[in-house]
């Protein structure tokens, strides 16, 4: 049985004076163990992302760099019809700039998860998962890497001996094949729920599907969504129930 | 008296398809020890950027990272009204993006250049110079930066402790200050006359102003603007001038 | 003694997902007679420009163009060296941009003011003011411009014939020369101060600066910041106390 | 048999500073009767946008505009997945900013062409042409559409009565089907073949295929590209074999 289980969510959606949801951002550092950095493509200039390593190391978060399409209108949601090679170079530019703005903050990349549309898509073509496994190889071969389980990046990051986070989502609903279930507007739960929700993945390997169905899970990391509705109060009543059962937090990344 | 010089260019102005001059980088990179490559705010792509990396391990260059202002329509020459803290981050993470790449091919950083408008701002906003060098000395004490002698750059930098290089501009007239005569369209040059100029630098440190007087110059490296009317013919005399007088290229971030 | 007042806002900014500020334009747009709507280099894109301009149709607010300088991660709030042909060229571009958005909509735009540090350059840039102003009297001589009074912008307009909006800043103070008092960060403000000291403005022509003495002053619109904290308080309570005194609503590009 | 001929290409691909291709816009101008501008999504800024226009009037060429995705780094090549309100809001945005600027020189916009990965999406998604021609109706219901034959576009603006032109391609190769043969690297040509092929294209209504065949071919224009290599050349030789046949330049949008 786990004693230790890792929270993740995106930080440092913000672009100069523009925000992505609100500005919860420092409060939500205090709650979870790694924060996905965005760096610059669809949201994340050099100045947010230092506030958000800042903040990271005032909290003991682990940071790791998250990456998007070129896309700061549609906020790296859209997929765009590109080349794996120069999407390998982007994810390196982005990876590489958080990591230099870390360095000045005495800090180190903890791991990789790629943002929206680009981890949707490196998810699904075996070509761009493969060459970006062979530069992560070459950069940082031990760098952990967030992905679906199942995907192409999981199978083809396991053969390059790539460690790999899989995700449990806190705050997204299953349905019986074990997909998440996509909604356009993301609706706002009952905290308590998504606690208990968590709680039983990480005790019992678990989770009730949309249509009542029990479907085992297993995961390296919970996710929860900084711009979903109510992610705080989430997020809030999650800590709570894991500090009652005696679960700690930890990074994959930080050890 | 000298037997080894330093050229540097600056390299892979490109993004995307797009090109700044013409498209002779890849020729210029066989003629220079020391390419400046930019880094993506004012020019450079990832794409472009890893290119310019295998062009200059490819001809034994070494390579440097040339932010410049967020700032594409204008190629990074326009003056940005911007907080010292906001560049010196936005410098930060164009290096760490370009020595990810580098990192990639198995290369090294070996200089920091600032491009256009930054470079001149460094040169005269002492805030700014000194924030920066801070920086440095976080990340990569030991980077040499290019500069402006007697700028505030160059002040604070010596301060500093760090490696500072200073530049004699092949391609350009000097005034009877010492200072670079700005023409707004750049005339094309005999390039043995450019030869002659340099060599004579080099050898005796001095240069004929505008005005026909003899002025003293010191440098560590020759500048060459690879989008000047001419560039890879200035370039070809030089080096056969060089190559004539038993001068070896070496660029002084390489050891 | 007026019985007519316009109040103009900055409406549209927002940008894909991101916002300035929050997400109270809506709300706002009930309030108001004239939408100064951002038009997408500092803040805007097209389908936030089109909601714009459906509320302002929805709620008879008379829909003007506010473009400033091409800098999203800026806000436009930077000062960037561009050459006046350049800036105008950028003004002209915004201006069709939106005009064109708004004819789908059958709908006409009914002025012009320039966005932070761009409505500054005009203001003190006599050779941009006049390039603008020629511009404007090529494309629609009859378009009224929201410019600072006294300014350069206002002094070539008047010249040039074109209409000429002075504006009272309700949520701003002033100094004793009748300036703007600058401050980082906006205060929040008692709603029903700043409807008392927008009422003695219009009733009395008078304003009470920052030091306690009574100025004059004249004007023709009354602005308020739709980023201004409790900005939606400040509306309603100028609103209800306008209402009092019946004094109606009335955009001076509506007729 | 015609006795007039329009020839079209695309003009303005540059943003600030920057290049797509060489720089024989203003010498392609003086041999074509369409000038398709780019608008400033994949390419063409505010003053380069009024250099084609100055151009253009000079030479009595008509112009339309030439909008594209948000997709500079790209050139507007690349497919991006958006919704069709979006992408309709993005290209009035296009068409009404050089409609303001060609507004300034006392022209009149004289046709849309979408360009590159756009071209083709309206192409083939009917939901995007649907309410392309919608909004076209309300905005300008007698603007030409330059769209590929038997495309969603060219089938959607049909019915909502909107003038359509078909172009033949001088400088591609077609197959057996009437496609254009796709190639990623555009070869030269030889310009008298080209003239030849657009000759009898235009007299006989035919065109010879990759394969040999004797295909039919109807159309309204001729599309040059103006990166093609040796553009120049090849326009050159057409202008003098139509003008030898007799054959005058004439746009669609021109009367």
């Amino acid at each position: 049985m786990t004693n230790h289980l890792d929270i993740n969510a995106d930080m440092g959606e913000g672009f100069g004076a523009w925000r992505i949801g609100g500005d919860i951002d420092d409060a939500i550092m205090a709650l979870i163990s790694s924060a996905n950095v965005a760096t610059g493509f669809h949201a994340g200039d050099p100045s947010t992302m230092t506030h958000s390593l800042q903040e990271a190391r005032r909290h003991h978060v682990a940071v790791g760099a998250h990456p998007g399409f070129r896309d700061l209108v549609g906020f790296g949601r859209r997929h765009i019809a590109a080349a794996p090679d120069e999407l390998v170079s982007d994810v390196l530019y982005q990876l590489g700039a958080l990591r230099e703005l870390a360095a000045r903050e005495g800090m180190a990349i903890r791991h990789l998860k790629l943002h929206g549309a680009l981890y949707m898509h490196a998810a699904r073509d075996a070509d761009f998962a493969t060459e970006l496994c062979d530069a992560l190889l070459q950069v940082d071969a031990k760098l952990p890497v967030y992905c679906l389980a199942g995907s192409e990046l999981d199978r083809v990051a396991e053969i390059a001996g790539i460690q790999r986070v899989h995700e449990f989502y806190a705050d997204r609903d299953y349905d019986d094949s074990g997909s998440i279930v996509f909604v356009r507007q993301v609706a706002r739960r009952d905290p308590d729920a998504v606690a208990d929700k968590v709680l039983r993945a990480a005790q019992q390997g678990v989770v009730e599907t949309l249509s009542g169905k029990t479907l085992a899970v297993r995961f390296d990391s919970v996710c929860l969504h900084s711009d979903s509705p109510g992610a705080l109060e989430m997020l809030t009543a999650i800590r709570r129930r894991l500090d009652d059962e005696g679960i700690v937090l930890r990074s994959p990344g930080a050890g």
